[in-house]
C-alpha cells in the first residue's frame, strides 16, 4: 500500500540553471484541510527521506518522523492538514536525475540541470496549487528542508504565515562543503559510478555509495555520544580473517550495517545533485545579504531550533540564521538544545524535539 | 643531501603480534650527548612524517617540526641531544609494508605482522641502544607520536625521565575509530588497491589515497578556522567544465592541491598499518585501567598539552589523560590551548605551541 500521491505538471518548469518538462511531483498528506484553509503545513525534507513523514491508514508503515507528526502528536494532523513533498531532484517518486526525461525518453542521468535549494521550493507550490492551499499555516524543515522552507519563505512571501527551522543553516560553510564534496568525489571515483551512466537496475556505485553513508552517519551523529554507545567495544558479527584491515570495534560492525541498508534505496545521481544543491545554497544570494534578503519576508513568527553537538550545522549557525530573522520577524524563537545526537537528534532525541516543536504549534 | 641514520637489527625483533626479521630503523639527531648523557630527547612522529624534523647542516631542508626543534628552538639542539625516529612501518627509510622480507626476497605487503604502537615504541629502544643513550631526558610525541611516547614510558620505566604528550590521547575513541577505518576503507575498495598487491613504482591506489588525505586534512582543522580562512570563496584555478560535480569552492580546491602532494609520497600499505596501530592503542591494556598501568612509570614529570578545537584528538582525551597521569605522577601540567587550527595546530600554531614548549624545557 503507499498513501504518495502525485501531480505532473503541464509544460515547462523552470529551474534556476535550466528548465526540465513536465516533472512529477510526489507527496503524502494527513488531516483536513479545514474550511477557512489556514490549518496546511508543509514540511521538507533532508536529503534522503520520501515524502512518507508517517504513517496513515493507506501506508500503516512507520515513516521517517512518526514521533513528530500523526494525530495528537506535536505536529497534529488531527488540527492540521500536514503535507510532506518529496523533493525535486530526489528518487521516491519526484522527478530527478534517476527520472525519464520526456523530451529525450531517456534517463536525465547527469544532463539533469543543476539542482538548487530554491527549485525544491519552487516545486512544492505547484503541490500546494493543486491542493488548494493558498497560504501555509507553517513551513516545517529540518536539515536540508531547513534551507528549504527558508527558501521558500524567500521565494514566496506571504505564502507561509509561520516558519519552523530546525538543525538546518541560512547558508552552507566550508567545512561541511567539503565533507558533501568529498562524499560526492567518493562516489565519482568509484569506478562503477561510469560518470553517472550505471545500469539503474543494478548495483551501480556501491562501493562509493558506502564511503559516501558511512561519512555521513558519521558526521550526522557526535563523538560524545559515541564514546558513550560503544566505547572501545570490540565486534563479534563481524570477522575478517580473508582481511587485515576489516572490521574490529563495534563502532565499525554498527556502520557497516547501516551503511549496507542505505545501498540500493537512493539513487547515487540523485544524491549527488541534492548534495551539491545544500552546498550551493546562501539565504543571501536572494538580497546581498541575509539582513538585505530578510528584509522581504513575511512571516508572523518563526521557530529555529539547533543542537549544541551538531558539527555539520553547528548551533552558532543557527544563533545567526535566528538573529537574522529577528530584525525583520517579530517573534522568533530559538531553542538550543543540549541533544546527544548531533545532528540527528531531530530523528531520535524525541524527549527534546516533541515538546519543543509542540510548545510552538 | 640526507641525515638520515640507519641502523638494522640483528635477527629476529619480537612484535606484539608476530616478528619480522632484520629490520631496519631510520633516525636523525641534532645536538651533542653530553658527558653525563643526561641531554638525550626522543621525538615521536605523528602517522606520516619522517625522521628529519627539522634542518640540519647536513640536510637544510626544512623539517616538520621546525620552528620547534633546532639551536635555540624550545626544543634546543644546542642544549640537547634531540633524536627523531621514522616509526617502524612507515616508509622514510624504516622497514615497514614497503619494505623487502629478507626471509623471501620480497616485499612484506600484507604479509607485514599487525603493527601497533607499542612495536613502534619497542623497535625506537634499539636506536637509543646504538646511541649510547641509557636514560633520556624526555620523550616527546604528538598525535599518534603521543601514542607511542606514552607506550614508550609504559614498555620501558625508568629509560625516559620526563614526558611531553601533544594533541593525543591515552586510547582511540570510536568516533576517530570510525573515522581511520573510513579512511582505510577508502583505500582498500580503490580497486587499484589490488589487496596490497599494486605496483610499488607506478601510482597505485591513488584514488583512494586521495580520498583518505582530504578525510584527514578535514580532521585535522576546524570548522571556525576555514569559516574565516575561506568562507563561501569561489575557486578560480579549476573548472569543471567536464563534470557537473567538480570544483565548485575555494576550499575544495584546496583539498585538491593538498591531496594531490601528498600522494605517491606515502605508501598506501604503510598507511593502512600506521592507521589501524592507531585504532588499537588503549593504553590502559598495559595493566586493566589506566590507573593500574600509569601506577608502573617511572617519570618525574610529564607535559600534556590539548588544543580545544581538535576534535579528532578532543580536548577531554587530553585532560583525562593528564588526570591519569597526575595519580601517580609527582609533576604534570596541563595546557589547554584555544588555538583555532585544530588538530594540526602544533604544527601551525607556533604562537602558542613554542612558549607551551619551551616553558617545560
Amino acid at each position: 500500500m503507499t498513501a504518495v500521491q502525485t501531480i505532473t505538471l503541464d509544460g515547462e518548469f523552470a529551474m534556476r540553471r535550466g528548465h526540465i518538462n513536465q516533472p512529477t511531483l510526489a507527496f503524502e498528506t494527513w488531516g483536513t484541510l479545514n474550511a477557512a484553509k489556514d490549518n496546511a503545513v508543509l514540511i521538507f525534507t533532508g536529503l534522503s527521506p520520501s515524502a512518507h513523514a508517517c504513517s496513515s491508514d493507506k501506508d500503516p508503515s512507520a515513516g521517517w518522523w512518526e514521533d513528530m507528526v500523526g494525530p495528537a502528536k506535536p505536529i497534529d494532523t488531527d488540527r492540521f492538514f500536514v503535507i510532506c513533498v518529496n523533493s525535486l531532484g530526489s528518487c521516491f517518486g519526484s522527478t530527478g536525475p534517476a527520472s525519464i526525461n520526456p523530451d529525450s525518453g531517456k534517463i536525465y542521468r547527469l544532463t539533469f540541470p543543476v539542482l538548487t535549494v530554491e527549485d525544491i521550493a519552487d516545486a512544492a507550490v505547484h503541490v500546494l496549487d493543486h491542493l488548494g492551499v493558498a497560504e501555509l499555516n507553517t513551513v516545517v524543515g529540518s536539515s536540508m528542508g531547513g534551507m528549504t522552507a527558508l527558501a521558500f519563505t524567500q521565494e514566496q512571501p506571504g505564502r507561509a504565515r509561520r516558519l519552523v527551522s530546525i538543525s538546518s543553516a541560512a547558508r552552507s560553510l566550508p567545512f561541511s562543503i567539503a565533507l558533501r564534496s568529498l562524499q560526492r568525489e567518493m562516489i565519482r571515483t568509484d569506478p562503477a559510478w561510469q560518470n553517472g551512466d550505471y545500469d539503474l537496475d543494478g548495483n551501480g556505485p556501491v562501493a562509493g555509495m558506502r564511503l559516501a553513508r558511512k561519512l555521513g552517519m558519521i558526521t550526522y551523529r557526535s563523538a560524545a555520544e559515541w564514546a558513550e554507545r560503544f566505547g572501545r567495544e570490540r565486534a563479534t558479527d563481524f570477522t575478517h580473517a580473508d582481511n587485515p584491515f576489516g572490521i574490529d570495534f563495534e563502532v565499525e560492525s554498527y556502520l557497516e550495517s547501516h551503511a549496507n541498508r542505505f545501498i540500493g534505496s537512493f539513487d547515487a545521481n540523485c544524491y549527488l545533485y541534492l548534495s551539491r544543491a545544500m552546498d550551493l545554497f546562501d539565504a543571501a544570494d536572494h538580497g546581498g545579504s541575509l539582513d538585505a534578503s530578510f528584509s522581504k519576508l513575511q512571516l508572523e513568527s518563526a521557530l529555529v531550533i539547533g543542537v549544541e553537538t551538531d558539527f555539520l550545522f553547528p548551533v552558532s549557525q543557527q544563533e545567526e540564521l535566528a538573529m537574522a530573522l529577528n530584525t525583520h520577524i517579530n517573534d522568533v524563537t530559538f531553542k538550543r538544545l543540549p541533544s546527544l545526537q548531533g545532528h540527528d537528534s531531530f530523528l531520535v532525541d524525541m524527549d527534546r524535539f516533541r515538546p519543543a516543536v509542540a510548545e510552538y504549534f
